[in-house]
């Protein structure tokens, strides 16, 4: 099987007349997916310098690039000057702007959130509709549902694919395992979406795609933990640059994780003290408005978030903790005091950060972008 | 590039005299460790056999036995019995008991523990030391090379490398970033060892040895965490079938993190009720001579070990714990506490199994050996 990968190796499917041979899909699909890439990361680029960035042959390049023309996800964008002599180059680049994604997000506490994107992660348009009542599954279903059709409808050039970030356990098919709140079981809604809209979808645990967002876009480091916390407790852990997944696709779920040795509330699960009585932002709004301080409050979250994540800073030797959720809340005394009780509980750990993620409410969308970015057209 | 690993392709290299040409190092290193695994698990057989088994060609493996008996890893074992018609083949095999591994097991409360072991991991001479006093590295430095040196020269074959597991923070190239007991820091000990001794040596840290054995030997899942417990308590993850490093080398380091929220005892790092305080076999032991029932301090060392593992085991979705160390304190009333503890603690893990070691108190030494065989050998 010839290698047309290393840049050292001649072309062996090039002939005489500059066309190249079938190459094995597989070897195929690599190549392509290193041109987006060095598109996507790099921006426009004439042909000669996509060979030189990708160390694909001219040769090579020239096919594909021509196959994606044809397929519509590049585009030739006229000629720059030269910088040399010769005729100038044409550039071509991914159609960022022509092609969209939609994204929704089922995490937040009120509503269920969508949007349109385009290949640039920018939303181009959003919507939010009510929630439907917990363990309502049917509800959330239908809601789900014509809300993808909505935004079908509102975008603006061509949906490349569907991302759906829920809470609770999502296999790797896209099959909703358990989400206790909705009331989803075995729900293989990745395949039921795909059969009623045609399009490429991926479905996942909505902290899982949070993490995939954050290392695409918001610069995570290669061992961390993301916390997303509104209704919830969920996150995400990434291990020497990879997602955890765990052995039955639950990890990540540290929400109902019993905090401490001296008791505490009693939670929807039927423990005591799980995390989530103490942290989800849920918890908090319910002990604040029953009247107890908010500093005292924020500041036992922060607290608790920690003496929960500690072992699993120092079991994994964690650099970052980055908190995903309201700032309102979050970001601020519940914060420095997760993060100066992490520092306190975990031995050689007393650099570790905790940090807000700089992706804002929209990291579930920008992930749901990321997943198609990702595993339709192979960008990394 | 030709890919000799497809059963499907052709034998690219192969000329009409039968001969095959030079191949890639990196081609030929990966086609070695496919013919070493394959005779490491399956055992002798003919060069056909290992064509078949291998997925490559009978003229790459013909000249890859010449190499590998020229350099005395692989030997013919004379003809079997034909099954068919035609003359017997001829079985080739590792030389199993002819090749060694020093391996030294720095982890033992009272000594430094050493073993001569042949490839199948079989014990052919050990030998053990007193352990020198705490903090006295120059000691313990020249206590393990004196063992080394007499681990060498007890071996009845040749000796294809040195594997070294040690309590600390090791890098990947084996420098003892810190291991506060004996009181090494950033010391090169695998490159000092490679020097003095001109064999390949690996140093890293005992619980990861640990893993290692439990992985290559012990039959463990793809998501487990290895306590190893002893003087102190350390630990390896292993997350997705991989061996977790951490940002700094430091993955699995749990013993000082605090447990609780209800205090505790001094512990020697300086801070209050750190998992070694409550379950390190020489906290147990302080503990019972002092007059504390035993009972009451195995139940407890046990409960706490789950406090502070429980939130790995949900972040991570852990099948199994898999615990190390002496068992006469360790596996009974300790092990089924822990347990117990942990299904109480994590939500969706009321079937996580706290298990022993199947491999004793040997696992150090089989884990030295396994990573000689990984490192050198290739196999898998």
């Amino acid at each position: 099987m010839p290698n047309t990968v290393l840049p050292s190796s001649p072309a062996p499917g090039a002939r005489r007349d500059g066309r190249v041979k079938a190459l094995p899909d597989q070897m195929r699909q690599h190549n392509r997916s290193l041109v987006l890439t060095a598109l996507f990361h790099d921006g426009a680029m004439s042909r000669a310098d996509l060979a030189r960035t990708t160390g694909l042959t001219r040769v090579t390049v020239s096919a594909l690039v021509g196959d994606l023309v044809t397929a519509g996800l590049v585009q030739e964008q006229g000629a720059r000057e030269a910088s040399g002599p010769g005729k100038p180059a044409v550039v071509v680049d991914l159609d960022r702007t022509g092609l969209m994604v939609v994204g929704v997000d089922l995490s937040a506490a009120h509503e269920v959130r969508g949007a349109v994107l385009d290949l640039a992660g920018a939303v181009v348009h959003r919507a939010a509709v009510d929630r439907p009542a917990d363990g309502d599954a049917d509800g959330t279903l239908a809601t789900l549902e014509s809300l993808i059709d909505d935004l079908r409808a509102a975008a603006t050039g061509r949906v490349i694919g569907i991302g759906v970030g829920t809470p609770g356990v999502v296999s790797d098919e896209g099959v909703v395992v358990a989400s206790p709140d909705i009331g989803w079981h075995d729900l293989p809604l990745q395949e039921n979406l795909r059969i009623r809209t045609g399009l490429p979808v991926y479905v996942a645990n909505d902290a899982d795609v949070a993490v995939l967002a954050e290392r695409t876009l918001g610069g995570a480091s290669e061992n961390f933990m993301l916390l997303k916390i509104d209704r919830g407790v969920g996150g995400g852990v990434v291990v020497s640059g990879e997602l955890a997944r765990g052995s039955r696709y639950a990890a990540g779920e540290v929400g109902h994780v019993t905090v401490g040795t001296d008791g505490g509330r009693e939670c929807a699960c039927g423990r005591i003290g799980c995390l989530e009585t103490w942290a989800s932002v849920r918890a908090i709004e319910t002990r604040i408005a029953a009247g107890e301080p908010a500093e005292h409050v924020l500041r036992e979250a922060g607290e608790r978030l920690s003496i929960a994540i500690a072992p699993v800073v120092g079991a994994l030797d964690l650099s970052e903790i980055v908190l995903s959720g309201p700032a309102a809340r979050l970001d601020g005394l519940m914060r420095t005091t997760a993060e100066r009780t992490l520092r306190d509980r975990v031995f050689l750990h007393d650099d570790v950060q905790v940090r807000m993620s700089a992706l804002g409410e929209d990291v579930v969308l920008l992930g749901a972008n990321a997943m198609l970015l990702h595993g339709e057209l192979g960008i990394t």
